[in-house]
């Protein structure tokens, strides 16, 4: 078992056999759950700071009861209200933080790469919970632990990826990730929303849900991000349902036991039919949250090995 | 000792032996809080989540108070921030929660029946911490610890109840819990102010204070909760402290050992003089709060036990 | 080894010696910090509140890491949104709060005495986090912690405070705390930003920086808090910069190794030059954030030490 990273910033820097010992972790820890044996001291005497500096209340609660379960003093930093708003630097909030002795830095920041560049200016592990349109690396494994578990395995599967291509750092490690596992991918949306660059991957792109959605074992529907679009082709929620809405007609083109996934939350009846999102026999979107948990406590217990294997200040 | 409660959505549902085994229970919280002793591990290894969709700080803090001094890992939500916004549904909203495996889900929800339905969706115990107007079941619960431990019991005991009634959600959950345990319950205030269907309860009504005081032992003031009326009468501040407001000579009109309540955050010189409020012979105010994060350290353990005794999904 | 406080509510009350016990333990929890030993249980079953009236994402976060390694049951109010706002007065904020038997009471607020008042009412430790234009007492220690360990003393130093001292509670709780520890204070800046009554404290005021920090060991900048002034003399940001923000070519009139401080957040480019901020020779300024942690800790460790050692409620 082995997971040589310092920092979870990305799906890209991921080995494939250090994705799998991540969710084999991770897999435990959904056993150790629903088993009623949440709490454990495995981040007992560890800080975990988390800085959003945007809103999201699903991702930031996942990662504070990852962390409170596993035992960590946790805490939240309301970046908005912050010195931040004083005129201070990303880096001198970095700097200040590390100052403060953390283990772990969880952070969300609307600029591509801010994450990153965080990383470097700290001596503790940090992990990336969206940054700009770049990568949100615990989503992209939240989902890959759901396919497995329900696929039985993580490769040779034909997953569609449906909707805000463009705009989405889900989309993006969703990717990295399923690229480097091996499956093929297909890219399902209207072209305004499928960003460029996108061959090297070997993905095919569809206008069409029918023929992207054809004899797929995963579906991955994502969030339309109005919020995200600056200028450009903005469908009406209607026109968009009625092309690239997942509803029962559409699904019926996929594999008969294709799995329904979404990142939440749902706007329903613009990407997903309601019907859809609670059947429960196509739609694993509990599952994602549930794993969602289970692989940010898996992250952080392996980054906490290799943080405690690292010499401390004092003794360096 | 039998509390047979899967949640704690009202007083409505609970028997009168369950009140007082929670009562029992809040009174031993209270010896060891005064003696320092506040801290224990009942909750120990249970996630508890408060998810406030208004704010009240004093509430969330009691709660949130009351299930850290039992060693239960808490997480306050910040519903206003939340997924909400983005356009989630409530229920979709609670299948989220669900599936991040709560044990306890403490709710408050500007909208009646909100709390129920949710605990329709989860398989955690779900505290009601104040829905619309219907229900506050733990409000109701301190003020009748308090009472009990001034007065020496809780029947027969004559309660007045003032101000607010119709938009008071501790008002109706105060009138069921006295109701099932045998007090004359008067309501006075302003016709306007008072709620239609309260004849079952064998309440008398009245309009005039002096009158509607006369010889009570119990004097519970309301907050005047001006947010909460829309359209209808709307009394000057100063032509209702003149009517309604207790001051010295209206309470001189109760018992001789009357005490005086209030819900808090006080009006003062509004629905109370401050006089009142500060006279340590009558005033009990500060001793609701107190017997608040009793109440509350009882109720989370008594659903705990029940939870506990429930089978989990993995053994089911 | 001495420490006589009930509270901390400001520099003033304090004697040399028990400044110098409190500083000695914080240097203790320094060590234990940087060999990862951070978390202990010397707070184990207390409860510390946080009540910050005024947002300071930095000070309260500090307290907050404080509290939470050393194993108390911590609990942020979030005082912009609470009963404040339905009307409530601060004595009956406190009387509520007092009510639920907190130990440790950390509160920051924007009128002067309104600590000290809050204290009055109260059975806990009140840690005063800063109050107005007042005292800001945990800051001073902070400071005299790092001058401590980079000087390898703390009396009979030239110690330069610089910017703006009429708007500071830091610049006053420092000016306290230094002139008790016997050094010779000089306050350099405008002198439309210097406060009346520093004669007192022996201090030397001077409008020119150079002169200011001629042969000082310690150059201690002050933020430029426009959202404190209220009319009068408000300077232009290069303006203020180039008469007394601090740059290379100033401080080379304080001693060759005089070191930098600035309480943070910085403007950068303000009252301080980012390559001064930076210089790992001179600036302090990442270790006055570390040394925060530690004085607060080593602050409530103390004050937990004399509340424990008082009868509780019931015993008494």
């Amino acid at each position: 078992m082995r997971f040589d990273q310092r920092h979870l910033l990305g799906i890209e820097p991921l080995r494939p056999d250090e994705i799998t010992t991540l969710l084999d972790l991770a897999d435990q820890y959904v056993t150790l759950s629903r088993r009623r044996e949440k709490h454990s001291n495995v981040l007992s005497g560890l800080t975990q700071i988390n800085m959003f500096f945007e809103n999201s209340t699903r991702t930031q609660s996942s990662f504070e009861l990852a962390g409170k379960r596993l035992g960590a003093d946790v805490m939240n930093m309301a970046m908005q209200a912050s010195s931040i708003k004083k005129g201070e630097t990303l880096i001198d909030t970095a700097l200040t933080l590390n100052a403060m002795h953390p283990d772990l830095l969880v952070v969300r920041h609307p600029h591509s790469g801010a994450v990153d560049l965080l990383a470097q200016k700290v001596n503790c592990a940090v992990l990336n919970a969206g940054d700009g349109r770049h990568e949100h690396p615990t989503q992209a494994l939240l989902d890959a632990l759901t396919i497995r578990r329900a696929k039985g395995r993580l490769h040779r599967l034909n997953i569609a990826i449906c909707g805000d291509i463009a705009h989405s750092r889900v989309a993006r490690s969703n990717i990295l990730l399923l690229h480097k596992m091996e499956n093929r991918i297909r890219l399902v949306g209207p072209a305004t929303l499928m960003p460029p660059g996108m061959s090297e991957f070997g993905v095919e792109v569809y206008d069409d849900m029918r023929e992207g959605l054809r004899d797929a074992d995963v579906v991955m529907m994502l969030r339309l991000q109005k919020e995200r679009m600056d200028g450009g082709f903005i469908p009406s929620e209607r026109e968009y349902y009625h092309r690239w809405g997942l509803d029962a007609e559409k699904l019926s083109y996929a594999a008969p036991d294709a799995i329904v996934m979404h990142p939440g939350p749902m706007n329903r009846g613009v990407e997903i039919d309601g019907t859809i999102a609670d059947d429960i026999n196509r739609s694993v979107i509990q599952e994602q949250v549930e794993m969602g948990v289970a692989v940010r406590m898996a992250a952080m217990d392996l980054l906490a090995r290799n943080l405690r294997a690292r010499p401390t200040e004092l003794s360096a």
